[in-house]
């Protein structure tokens, strides 16, 4: 019977993903550094003074915690790991790694009176689009051979392959929002991560 | 039957928020320099005078250290995990991760003559703080939603939900303490560390 | 019966080895820095002339990635462990971590108009070059060892022998080209990944 | 049944070790620096300059790696985790996460001309004892707490006591060697991890 080793290969798939995750996850905190004070000056507005740079760990920390809860929803329901899946993953695991450094220049430049607080807020947001990209690019994947558990309907898998599309649709978006305001990218993109939080516990706390 | 399935999210749950804790304990390192010496200078004296570092690595260590356990314990109570459960552990390991930012900002700024030192000291203790408020958030989530085990009594429940919100009190305490002395605070906090390993060694030898 | 305790033994071989490529992967993001601008430069082009880190970046994420996929290949064939496989995977994993380094030093001197671009090259190629006969160590010990799955016979054997030796004369080649030049280098190594990637989905789609 | 979840809690004892192992062992590379080339500075000579970075992170790679190795070992003759047993656990992670920082306090002063070398030299000595006894310590209370598979006698426990703590007198010999040469200690290290990796794969070809 191959389910048995097939089955083992799909688990050290989520375990390097698990790994990776819990890796980028963490090391947005080396982009957090202490204010550098001069003789006499106070630590606690300079810390706020930083405040571009909490709102940017947020954020992405906000982020990577819901990709990591979505991945592990739509890895529940693959069954079987062929090695197109695992390049697949591993393009959304590049994404995934990426993230701390646009997320470290984004909170340099967010204060930026000039287009460069756009261009970061940009750099930003397309990141999160490629990662939303190689998320629907799975899920087609997947659906496309038949890697699911059987008992999906073709009216549900259209509507699966729907909902986890949205995000390329509204991080795509965010990059038009980056020339508009680099600050107001920044609010949209940690807003839409609490609302898909909320709205996924919704959601479960529904149906199941 | 979906117990099978339930078991296996809890179990990928606490893979993820072990890996969490594990490079979170591990990138506590990074905040330690080696002494930058002049012409001549003895590199013992200035490891010496790097005390601070040293304490405050060892005392974020020991608390990371003492959480993995609680987390540990904690789930092995858990027999299935929901959205809620998941987005909680996630706030959980918001401030889990954090912990390297202000540990190394309360080592730098331990020994200033000014306020700063108490900021510091505040604003590590308003990290311990956040983290024990999730704690008591996820344990009340769980006992709120019967995802532990069923054999579990009114009475055990307010004794266990009153025992993990222990430590939001002690915790919020310290940031008190914060502005009478720094040094006093990080003291307290790793005793707190060393007398809560103890007592929990000694309460499981004596009842298993 | 020792199967049960042995198997038990590769999995955390690979459990572990998991983890140090999922970190090596993740550590590669540390080495990109966000360009340091002067008094009204511009962000975009100024990250654009940071090409090299980016390609640098994009190869040693596709050739750690690729290592990891075959790694996962391999072990699924590999039944048992003994020490020393366990010191030949260990001698693999520290070609694995070493990685960060040569890439960062090629993506800092891939554009000197001297021999340092060469040297660099030649220094990431033998890097990889290690690995690769890290790899072929392995198996090699692992068919001598008799530790793979017993259904493969002496022609099988040498011929995955050869497959898995290949790498080692690819990336010794690509020391040599590393004197001709060092962005020919980085292509090759890149095209070679992507090649790579691509030759083993089909080769698994045609015969699975 | 107890069995199952005290098998469970072992492996997740073994889960959380193995990541902190794999994420020391990984980050070793981020204190390995590109050297910084004057300008017409050669590359190569000045690599070859820093071959105290490149010794010593060889040297705690293997150190870190044999300990992985031996924490494998042990931890698959024990059967039982207790609260002891992973306080003691996290006592020898404290001592495995710092060697990051002694081992790039030793590479940079590894060839001074003062006391200095030889204090680097006694610190990193003294971090691997202070590993070598955490090691005995848990060996130690394994035994008295019957931790272990039943089928060992009183001999063949004291025998494994005594291997246990074998690298405990080494290394804190080597504290006296750092006084004598930083080298020389260097040397002596890394060349007992490779006679230790050697003499253990030789003993189990032996009797396994």
């Amino acid at each position: 019977m191959s389910t048995q080793s097939d089955l083992a290969e799909t688990s050290r798939l989520e375990a390097f993903s698990d790994g990776v995750f819990a890796i980028a996850i963490t090391l947005l905190v080396l982009e957090l550094r202490s204010p550098e004070l001069e003789e006499g000056e106070r630590l606690w507005p300079a810390l706020l003074h930083e405040w571009p740079q909490f709102a940017a760990y947020l954020t992405s920390f906000a982020i990577l915690g819901i990709m990591w809860v979505n991945h592990h929803s739509m890895f529940r329901q693959i069954q079987r790991a062929d090695r197109g899946l695992m390049f697949l993953n591993l393009l959304l695991l590049l994404w995934v790694t990426l993230l701390p450094f646009p997320t470290s220049m984004f909170a340099e430049h967010l204060e930026d009176h000039s287009i460069n607080a756009n261009v970061a807020a940009a750099v930003y947001s397309a990141n999160l689009t490629l990662a939303a990209i190689a998320f629907s690019a799975i899920w087609w994947h997947v659906l496309r051979k038949h890697l699911v558990e059987h008992d999906m309907d073709r009216a549900q898998m259209r509507k699966s392959l729907i909902r986890y599309s949205f995000g390329t649709v509204i991080y795509g978006a965010c990059i038009g929002v980056s020339f508009v305001s680099a600050q107001l990218t920044l609010l949209l993109v940690f807003l839409l991560a609490v609302y898909y939080a909320f709205e996924q516990v919704r959601t479960r706390g529904g149906t199941a």
